[in-house]
């Protein structure tokens, strides 16, 4: 049940490279990043704002990444996002980043709790819910 | 058939915190890469030698995080790290990251290629090989 | 005598943040950084094809930050850069980061040396300062 | 007036580095940082404890590098951290770092503001000054 998707550009920036020449593999999360906030702010929901008037929280409770090619100095990247489930207290996204000719770099998911400042599991209010389903649901009629 | 632990500590610094007031998920990643690193050269096989004498890398093929509580500022971290697997061209490592009363912050893997400076997959010499397992060996007598 | 200028824009990202709540402050010598590669991409002369067919490279030499105001999660940055002088084997930049009112938040510059890649002083080829000076002559007339 | 120095050492990570091959100019700031918080922690004002406490932080206002030589991944860096001085709502901290061989890498400087949560200046309180300066006297006499 993929719902959302969202796909930005972002370039590999020189610190983000290491000795080996490409970038380093903890800098793809980063993108996942990237690609998360700008799906969120595309459906109506920044993320920021979410923090700052809903005092909800998405910390990240699990992190999976395959990566394939390497991602090198100034590229590029197409960073895809869904928003794959949303239920109770979980927020689930996938990503695909891939170079300008369309080859996938690296593949991965987050999965989300919902908590408050305090860091207690909170459920998503009703206002939050209700962006996140018409923005899956705008998504899934322009496919 | 875990073969090898070492454990290290590290302290949480002030830019791997984030807005949230705890670290930045991207820098469990780098925690286990602090434990993979020692880990390598207590078995004798530092891994910047095996890049410059032995042109031998390591990228990061598999990344998987699970996030169990939030690691905070100037909090010292203990990060084990296990060498689970050494196969062809594919090393696999394993981490548990406690914090100074033994509580489980996270815990996650890594999957490594063996590749030459090209990117080209290159089997791990007979040196290297053998420094590994006898490292195995010396850690499973130790426990 | 400032001879090219450029301005991008950068939005402040959520590990870019700490614990304060702002932006951690090593963060804007990247934020120059950006910058600086746009600025050379600007005008004809790629940070990346610098190295890779001339094999020069731009370390930083001397780096000064004045930090005036915070910069916050998600804010739009106005990157500002200048090339303000390239003589030997020394190339200087100047920057101003201001928030999308005008307001500045930092002021700074980098010293450069132009080396090899075995870190050695090398004077810029008559191909590369042609390019620096064409730009910085067209930047000129723009204003 | 130099008044509490304190060293410390740091190895150079793996992500630290960038594709020149050596540490990416952006992370001296934060080995400074690194070196100021254990002068702190060293002087009995642990800086979480201020933020927590007291609710002074101490944002950088001015920052200074001078880089020398290279830094190398996983060399060992000495830092060594000056607390130079501490009037009204400035408090100057000197840095150099050196490799084990006792050559400098890179020397600088950070002015630090001293302000409340909501950012606007804060006098040290008399308890944060009376440890400061009781700390540099202790280090003075122990020169």
């Amino acid at each position: 049940m993929t719902v959302a998707a969202h796909t930005i550009t972002a370039r590999v920036r020189y610190p983000e490279t290491d000795r080996m020449g490409v970038a380093h593999h903890s800098h793809f999360s980063v993108w996942f990043e990237l690609g998360r906030t700008e799906l969120m702010r595309g459906i109506g929901c920044p993320y920021g704002e979410m923090e700052d008037r809903e005092d909800v929280y998405f910390p990240v409770v699990d992190l999976g990444v395959r990566y394939i090619r390497p991602a090198r100095y100034d590229q590029v990247l197409e960073i895809e996002t869904r928003l794959v489930s949303c239920e109770g207290v979980r927020v689930r996204f996938e990503y695909v980043i891939r170079d300008e000719g369309g080859s996938t770099l690296a593949t991965g998911h987050t999965m989300h709790a919902s908590v408050g400042r305090d860091g207690r599991p909170k459920r998503l209010s009703g206002k939050v819910r209700e962006m996140l389903s018409s923005g899956m649901e705008r998504e899934r009629n322009r496919c």
